[in-house]
């Protein structure tokens, strides 16, 4: 039996969520409300330490990190093939995959949290909203949500995460000028965990992400969202089954 | 035909060289002096666009980013496996390697780069060192040059990375209790991608990971360095080809 433990249908959720469906895997989806500080609970801390959705757990075993549950997605079930057989395409992959973990989700997750996050936070009670976080494992998240209630982002933190952003969309624009997908001629990993980052800062923020600034990125990502695992993993949203929908209805909240 | 352009046999570089000794694969070695910013030219360049070593070229084929280049190894020459063949266990792996690459790694690396390159770098003009930069492709690089140049890391953030690496020792100390390696009954890209990370911490921050810190890691880190693909990878070093002796005769140029 399959399992996912997600938040909304987006950023790393949305990685897994679309990972599944394309491969046409039915799972039991349990739905770990980020902003009901549910992801450290004990029990979900016992599936994974370090206090972060998604988890798979797979018949019993139970696997983070977006990027890694792909993988393992790709190692168990390859009938769907989303990983390039040839291994310097995959390698690639590979390169790819790290860029958009190490450097593009961040960036489009700083936005979103001082966007959607903080207005939200910094309504709770700096006391309770402390001792709230005395329950999250890692310091640095617990860094991220304190400063989220506070001042949230600086303004230099946010234009730095608008550069990182725009480095993206231009390694985008290149590789998107000679290869119809990400990683080679075929639909891959590279597509289905860059598109999560793609759909949020063209949402989130649009003057750097937009028809204009980024034409072959936004036709790529209008191209994958008329694939029937997007429309798929949209309906396990909360707040609503459309991109952006998710997001917005969290910011009126 | 297989190459390395690498640096000393220590952090990212020495991952690559290990795991092609490991497996018996013989290569040719281009060493990248990083102190004289070879990785800038435009020759590297050309090869890695991050302008970082390692890169490995297989029969002319480029990759680069010291993780993705073992698991290319792994994919190519599967014959000495370093890979679990249980997903559940190479998924495990993976989570582990993410861990190194992006929290082990730079915490070593900032206490290295203030140690070893900072007395090293401060000498040079700060013209010429800043008509240097500009050849850094990336712009990460080139903050992280200045830094070392100017007052290297503060000591907030060197505090910051020791507190990081015990949080490693800590999980170390916790999967070695249990296995005998770090992904599994067999000696995996988990043990190889963490022994230059943990060999540098004992000579970099002694304070922080010696045999009372960390029995279970020290013990690891000894049983590793009697492998004979260990001692294959120090004699790449220009320095000398014992552990620790490279980053000391760097320190003393």
């Amino acid at each position: 039996m399959l399992e996912l433990y997600h938040y909304e249908p987006y950023a790393n959720s949305m990685k897994c969520l679309l990972c599944l469906r394309e491969k046409g895997l039915d799972f039991v989806s349990h739905y770990v409300d980020i902003l009901k500080f549910e992801q450290h609970t004990p029990e979900f801390v016992a599936l994974n330490p370090c206090g972060q959705v998604p988890v798979l757990v797979h018949d019993g075993a139970a696997i983070s990190e977006s990027t890694v549950i792909n993988e393992y997605l790709e190692d168990v079930f390859p009938e769907v093939r989303l990983r390039p057989t040839d291994p310097v395409e995959r390698a690639g992959m590979r390169v790819w995959n790290k860029f958009v973990d190490e450097v593009l989700m961040h960036s489009v997750s700083a936005i979103g949290w001082h966007l959607r996050f903080h207005p939200f936070v910094k309504k709770i009670d700096i006391s309770e909203f402390k001792e709230r976080l005395k329950h999250i494992p890692m310091k640095e998240m617990q860094d991220k949500w304190l400063k989220t209630h506070e001042d949230s982002f600086t303004e230099e933190e946010l234009n730095e995460a608008k550069r990182r952003i725009r480095w993206a969309i231009e390694k985008l624009e290149q590789i998107l000028a000679e290869s119809f997908w990400l990683a080679g001629s075929a639909y891959s990993l590279a597509d289905i965990n860059t598109y999560p980052m793609i759909e949020g800062a063209a949402r989130l923020y649009p003057e750097g992400c937009n028809d204009d600034a980024a034409p072959r990125t936004m036709e790529w990502l209008h191209r994958i969202s008329q694939r029937p695992a997007v429309a798929e993993a949209f309906a396990y949203s909360r707040f609503g089954n459309a991109p952006g929908k998710a997001a917005d209805a969290q910011a009126k909240r």
